[in-house]
């Protein structure tokens, strides 16, 4: 694992990702199924990291965790017409038990809604039931036939997804605004730049009226879809007759929500924040946040002084904080360790040797900066807050200035793929219809990779008067978002 | 789900067990695939503190977390070949993805011996790798045709699973000691008695050369296993070669440990500490420890000051303690509030009316004592953790002096039936042997439906001078537990 070969990010970034994720140990991709990553120590305490703050953010919002069983009987995933012509070709089919044949396949689940929405119409009798908001952190499985690639593209997606009831498509759509909010809060926590988009008529999730989404552009100029919000109607409650008693003595069927955020955050975290070294982790998602090393003299007696300073400096942070933070002291040079640590994203390092124990000082040093500075002992705690500060706002800063770089405009097709071809990101194009009548034009640009991801959200893009659609020169009606999408 | 009716306990076990899960929306079992749950929010939620208090434990103990793949391809489940033996019969299968046959079949995980194995060869390659301890907390895959029962046996189960590799069987089995103390104090926690037993050769699990399982006994008398405890020896070592380069130079196989704990350790609770109302749940694994319960009058005026203390006393709580904390301000009777959080088992109900209000105190009722209480709001925190303290005491007392009633000791045949068929539990019984060489008079007595869950581990009961076999009258070399099991 510890090749000393330094790939440039910018310069190959696909193989740069490949081997950070592999240097700091989050997966490990030699399992002998396609697309099924192990998730090791250092990943997954990541990732659960990530999603242990989503899943507050959603039960501060009133949803609350369940846990639907894995499995969907054929019957059910193809109640709603839409839906089930959406994903099809992408169910791993589960057809025997034991020895024997099941009388009927189940699917693995792709997603939750057909698992969970008819047990919904169970819980939900009355207006008094409304709204229902719950959410699981689960895995669901694609047989995706495109590349797979770490943490972004694979058969087991590890997701958290939420479903809601409303009493009308007005209550659903406000429960979008909110939660495009909940989602703004989560990735800003982690430094991540986002653009929300309304995805066009053609694009949406099979079985929604309404899809938006959350789009990150990674160094290599693709755009990475990183959330996804659904407003569904009432296509799924007429489909599982979900149905409620209103205030008025009637019937009606509810109007449905659903959203989701996979492990494609911890992609996303780890292709933005990166360096040439490795992985840079924002304080929040660190396994360990802190990491202490001492630096041993040749003489034997002052070393013991220096270990002993680094466990109270661990004490000392312990007792103050929920800090993870840990003394490396195995049997290795100083060197070696500040490179293992700096290739694992831990944010902070605390260097004591003979210097520092005799000066009363530490030496401290941020991941991203990776630059030393002496701090007093008894101002520790302070001054590393201080710089875990800093360093959200330089991780944010740089991480916008670079997408914000990443975001052009063309005025005709020429222009849009010679910016496509060479820098990439997101360029904001004239077009003519979201609709089902801008189909075609869409499928102009999909034959150069391009991918139209939709209008901005909830305000669109003005478009100039006079604007003619980049494809097929008609008026143009809306400002669009394109990119090569992940 | 409110249904009047009350089911006492000791005369119907089976439907009260049914109905306190239900009343307490633990779980819904109209899900349409047999021996697959829905956890709902306040089963998920107990689920998961329990669980969390698990994974610290192991971490505490170097174990970390990881994730495997749900799949395992057919050659790798079959490559030891104990292991298969025991599992062939209870493996779904995934052979589809999408329209197409998969060119190998895949196994949803029973148990991720054969999943994780295949890497750990990789992960280990020299004695400082050792030992190496992971866990994953996730969910089992298991056919079965016995009857199911609700967090008792399933067809998906949500368990935690350790799995440990180290350097000799010495330092392996070392580790099992170890964590038979872990285990004994995650059980603990909750009050649950239990006994260590060393499973006899013909009951170990598929492939290891060790078991040992820690047993409670429901109060119909049946035994339940809630945790099990496996040396594997160089069995699956060999298999996947699983090898290390010692301090000798030289290759060793490892030799390996698993264990785990599924989500019985609930069904135990509720089944346990349950009362004729419904779950008493201690409060560690409470959802919500406290809910907090307004008394109006019919003076509209006096009910502000009951509303304003409610808030008062639950922001008193919040910020000095981590409890959950509610006050339920549904529209509803005080005595249906009373009710509704009795059956879910809230360890601490807090009353306020206009006496508390004007005497500046609040009226406190335990769940298990179901009595009322006066404190002085100042003393509130103080007086609820004396309550949380006692509760424990109470709660493990009750518990063990159940647990020990239920333990008889027998020296024939007649007798052990006859406590069996009466009040159940476990039964010591001079037994002639636990090799190869007992399952013969084992098979004797499962005609009666008992099974031989092993001997007292680490210490084996002592055999009495000239004791014989209760089923061959041979001389007996152990005193085995032995019981009717879930």
């Amino acid at each position: 694992m510890s090749e000393s070969r330094i790939i440039k990010k910018d310069e190959d970034f696909s193989e740069w990702y490949v081997k950070a994720i592999n240097d700091a140990e989050i997966l490990d991709q030699r399992y002998p199924v396609k697309g099924f990553p192990v998730y090791r120590s250092w990943g997954f305490k990541a990732l659960r990291k990530c999603f242990r703050m989503l899943e507050e953010l959603l039960e501060e919002d009133g949803v609350m965790p369940v846990l639907f069983p894995i499995v969907i009987p054929e019957d059910f995933l193809e109640k709603e017409s839409e839906h089930i012509r959406g994903f099809q070709d992408e169910v791993f089919w589960v057809t025997h038990g034991g020895r024997e044949e099941l009388s009927k396949r189940l699917a693995l689940r792709p997603t939750s809604e057909t698992a969970m929405y008819p047990i919904f119409s169970y819980w939900i009798r009355s207006y008094k039931d409304l709204p229902l908001k719950v959410y699981q952190t689960c895995t669901v499985y694609r047989y995706e036939t495109k590349h797979t690639r770490m943490l972004i593209r694979g058969r087991e997606v590890f997701w958290n997804e939420a479903h809601t009831a409303h009493a009308t498509w007005e209550d659903a759509y406000e429960h979008i605004l909110k939660t495009k909010e909940i989602y703004s809060r989560f990735f800003d926590k982690f430094d991540i730049p986002y653009v929300v988009l309304k995805r066009p008529e053609w694009d949406k999730f099979a079985g929604a009226d309404m899809t938006i989404a959350f789009e990150t552009i990674m160094p290599d100029g693709r755009s990475l879809q990183i959330g996804t919000i659904h407003h569904l109607g009432e296509n799924f409650s007429r489909a599982f007759d979900i149905k409620y008693l209103g205030e008025d003595q009637e019937n009606h069927y509810v109007s449905q929500t659903s959203y989701g955020i996979s492990m494609r955050v911890l992609g996303a975290i780890i292709g933005i924040h990166g360096d040439d070294v490795g992985i840079v982790f924002p304080p929040e998602i660190a396994p360990i946040k802190v990491v202490v090393i001492p630096i041993p003299t040749d003489d034997e007696k002052k070393n013991e002084g220096i270990y002993e300073t680094c466990r109270r400096v661990k004490e000392e942070i312990s007792s103050k904080t929920d800090w993870e933070v840990l003394v490396d002291e195995r049997e290795d040079t100083p060197g070696n360790k500040y490179y293992f640590w700096e290739r694992k994203g831990v944010p902070l390092r605390i260097e004591v040797g003979r210097k520092e124990v005799e000066g009363n000082f530490v030496t401290i040093v941020r991941r991203d900066e990776r630059r030393r500075k002496k701090v007093k002992v008894d101002e520790l705690i302070d001054s590393i807050n201080l710089e875990f500060k800093k360093m959200h706002e330089a991780l944010r800063e740089k991480a916008y200035k670079k997408f914000n770089s990443m975001v052009s405009e063309a005025k005709t097709l020429e222009e849009l793929k010679e910016i496509i071809l060479t820098k990439g990101g997101f360029v904001k194009v004239p077009f003519c219809s979201v609709d089902k009548d801008g189909l075609e034009c869409a499928d102009v640009l999909k034959e150069y990779g391009i991918s139209v991801g939709g209008v901005r959200f909830p305000e669109p893009d003005e478009v100039e008067d006079g604007s003619k659609c980049v494809v097929c020169g008609k008026k143009a009606r809306y400002m669009v978002w394109v990119s090569r999408p992940y």
